[in-house]
């Protein structure tokens, strides 16, 4: 069950690192890596953190298989993707709240502190989509955009770290936690929500 | 004391962070993000290279907290610091002959050798900075500029990795090692001094 | 005779690695770092995700010592070496052969089963690449071109995982690996074979 989630995650994450992939006229090979890469490099980078190597996105060849086929998939197919743009994104807000709040719990069990662990759960979230971005060559869209993606990410990493901290069970709050971040990431796309950009200055 | 310091230079490094990201037009997060990425990068990635995880630089909430609260700072009050360049800078240049000697002198704890630990001290000083300039959307400045950066960097973390190798305490070694990189730097900035560069050559 | 093998792959890596930092107008220790970064990547990043730290490329400073010398003579030399591209691309190809099948059965000695086996092993020929053109600020050749290099390069990871996954001894997986790569991939040169690109589509 928790693998079948986390696997249509990385499948999410890496269908918008191959549609990436795509726009930038990268060759087959580069549309499964930024397939590949978008879909596990959170959680990879988490895992190498926090001492737990091999990562099991390295380790486990369903954890490779799924986002190559993935990927394999967007350069087949990526004109009819492209038009879901919509359904990707509720996907991938899906994802993203899987993630962070995946990745904070996991941080937890291998002794971090709540502080810590929204941290990393928040990376875990968005690490994928900034490897994917520096791959294509472009800022982050995480840092750039005024976009509510990472905030969201650190709300529900924050709620479940904080939750196994104070002893409650992993159970009752990665309900809470998903709903949290992913809720927050849809409302922002459908109404437009923005974060603060610093105030533009003269150059003096 | 220690302590202090490392989390002084963090902090310096994080506001450098900060500042290219308000200069990039990053939003809030980005330059939190930007920030503690500078702050704290190079460490981790000695820390991840020698096995020393989850690093520090992860797990403990100070210095997590410390490189956050600078970038909040800096997005708030970015005009003022913008103008203190020179006051920055100087702190810069003490932070990067703190963190060089200082990785050095952990690198050589884990069992490295003195080249292997000069090489990680010099990594530790820039590696924040570098990461800064890829999440940017630049050439990383200290491979770009002619600028005197790295050399010092190496120079002190020499200095340090091959007293610590002779037998010296480190209480005896840090000052001396620290001078070298923070003075070198200090005066390449004042009298722009500058490494070379490549003899330009005609495509043929 | 291995380490000799493995320090000549280094070698020419890290000229690669230099040729690109003197394309880009980086300074010398732009120069230098590029090539150590190019030639010693790859590995670096393998052994991290299996665990194996700290990396030979960090520990020894043999390893260090010859990208570093490759970048020195890179910076003195590079007119002539830029008109050796041919005969660096023989070294490269080579290179890339070696590079992909070591890392295939360094991951298998590590545990890993044959699948990310080879998948580690082609990230070990080509990551040095990556990072080389990320610091470089392009985006990754082996991602871009329509080049077939990451196809051999995981083609003989491929045949060296499944070898010794079925019980032959590294001695005679080796040679035939390293050669299904290497003249691939230099018949892709000789030929100017491609990766096929994503059909271009009108944005609607």
């Amino acid at each position: 069950m928790l693998l079948t989630l986390d696997l249509l995650g990385i499948c999410v994450f890496a269908i918008s690192g191959g549609l990436v992939a795509v726009r930038n006229q990268l060759d087959i090979l580069g549309v499964v890596v930024l397939a590949m890469a978008t879909g596990l490099g959170g959680g990879v980078i988490r895992d190498v953190l926090i001492g737990a190597v091999p990562p099991p996105g390295v380790e486990d060849w369903r954890y490779l298989a799924v986002p190559a086929l993935a990927g394999l998939a967007t350069f087949a197919w990526h004109p009819a993707l492209g038009r879901l743009e919509r359904v990707v994104n509720v996907f991938d807000a899906a994802g993203l709240g899987m993630f962070c709040v995946a990745g904070a719990l996991k941080a937890h069990e291998f002794g971090l502190g709540p502080v810590p662990s929204a941290a990393l759960g928040m990376l875990t979230g968005v690490g994928g989509g900034v490897i994917r971005d520096l791959l294509a060559g472009r800022v982050p869209v995480v840092l750039r955009s005024g976009e509510l993606y990472a905030i969201p990410a650190l709300a529900g990493a924050a709620v479940a770290a904080t939750g196994v901290e104070l002893g409650l069970s992993p159970e009752v709050i990665v309900g809470p936690a998903v709903v949290l971040t992913t809720g927050w990431r849809l409302m922002a796309i459908r109404r437009g929500w923005r974060a603060p950009a610093p105030r533009v200055v003269s150059q003096d």
